[in-house]
């Protein structure tokens, strides 16, 4: 059988850090009885790009780096529009940006299209969201200024790839 | 023992439909590694809100009437902001009004406050959310305009349940 | 409005301790296109029932009591028999019994019916299940002997509440 | 960067189909206050197999294929012995074999071991779990007999991968 295997595709995988983007597949139990992904589920994925976004800035798995920085990144605000559905079985991907950058919190802009067939990569626009982490300290549990060494990465990367609204 | 059972109180229970609040508990299940809920499970809370009101205005289970008025209630926007955690076993009511008011959508806001004591309802704000959904046809899936009854009782339940902002 | 509040019954309640029956409504976002529970909800469910049967048998909410023991109750086996499924909007209530008592493990099996009208309880049997917690030390992880006094009291409902095999 | 990208390693794929093997990562939102897999997300795991399963076996996505053989394979039975935690982060592979065959279901295996590293594929044992599709025609809802070809091909799978116990 041809790899990858096309009969089960992974459920959620990066397939670019430059921008940082990660495809997904919509699964059976994401659905709702409309056979379309169940309207929470979609801040589930928002989630997932937030933790693998600050992933990538750290340069390894969120969990483990955050505690050795001795800082959380929960989420303060998040926003969601909703574009078009998200039937069973398709593929799709988020595109992820930086927006503001503050002293304590910056804004992840998702764009997510639909995968239309394999080698184009832009179908629909699917949905577009904003989520916003705010840095506190571990133990306090109090906002404190984001990491500088965190800080001159997430700039580095909104240089290089700009947001562009959709 | 006495009634209601304390030992596990109800996941989640409509307490008042004037205005509309809903009663949850934070669950074991719904917690994360912090010991608090999860990010994404507060958009199962908000969903869960849009569902109980809606079925409050149409007088049953939404699932059920909206197809026989052949429309259908999808959502096409979500907001939230959180302003404290929810730990484990937390009891939390949200408080339902309604914003704008648009010929086929409208915006539903919630104000979340910790249960601090039986007796005492309003804790501190857990977290503050709107969400749009739009009304579309069931067959064609266009936006049509609102239920003209529809439309007069969540006018009605507006003008008797002011939004205040938090 | 009559109460409780029919246009959206409390997602999960006990209504009964002697024995211990919780009651349920399937909603919207525990179905998969099929319209009916999927499959994996099922174990949310029997789960919920071994949080509630050990806050009962405690006397109170598991996870904070749990600690003051000392002990924690994993789940070393699980097994469900599906019978009927469980469409939108049904209402089902799980009976808990127990079953054989060892010194560190027993097991509470479960039967879940249907809830056909209001007034006439048992509909058609929807799913059997056994869950096995094994009782450990909350430091070592090590397996212990069941805590005396709460040997004592699942013992008493053994045999207060016979387990009936469906 | 390197790749595969091990920031964020995929959330589950296959990684072989001869036998089939599930790889899967232990994510945040899986995790209960403990730190480790919630039990119930057990049942995801294993309902994802399943799926993954019984689509090898008919060359592609199984939604999209059950409709145009007019059947459908929910689950009569499933049972999971849990042998180890799964903590946040972990790696792990679910091996796939098949026992009885019957003629209108059959059972799925399933051992779970840890990935330890790199290069050393088996560590200790996660659990074990067995579930059982039964075969039905899609509009009668009735169980029929397994799809001649499909049973050949189970056979054959069977043949060349005998189930181990563990």
């Amino acid at each position: 059988m041809t790899i990858p295997y096309t009969f089960f595709p992974s459920t959620e995988e990066v397939v670019s850090d430059e921008p940082l983007v990660l495809r997904r597949v919509v699964r059976w139990g994401e659905c709702d009885p409309a056979g379309i992904a169940y309207t929470p589920r979609f801040l589930d994925y928002v989630v997932s790009v937030h933790e693998a976004f600050i992933s990538l800035m750290l340069g390894g798995p969120i969990h483990m780096l955050k505690d050795e920085l001795s800082v959380d990144f929960p989420v303060r605000g998040v926003e969601i529009d909703f574009r078009s559905t998200l039937p069973l079985d398709t593929r799709f991907e988020m595109v992820v940006h930086v927006g503001e950058i503050r002293s304590r919190t910056f804004d992840i802009h998702i764009n997510a299209y639909k995968v239309e067939a394999e080698g184009k990569r832009r179908g629909d626009l699917a949905f577009v969201a904003r989520i916003t982490p705010v840095t506190i300290d571990h133990e306090s549990r109090a906002a404190v200024a984001l990491p500088e060494k965190l800080k001159s990465r997430v700039e580095a990367y909104a240089a290089a790839h700009p947001h562009q609204q959709e």
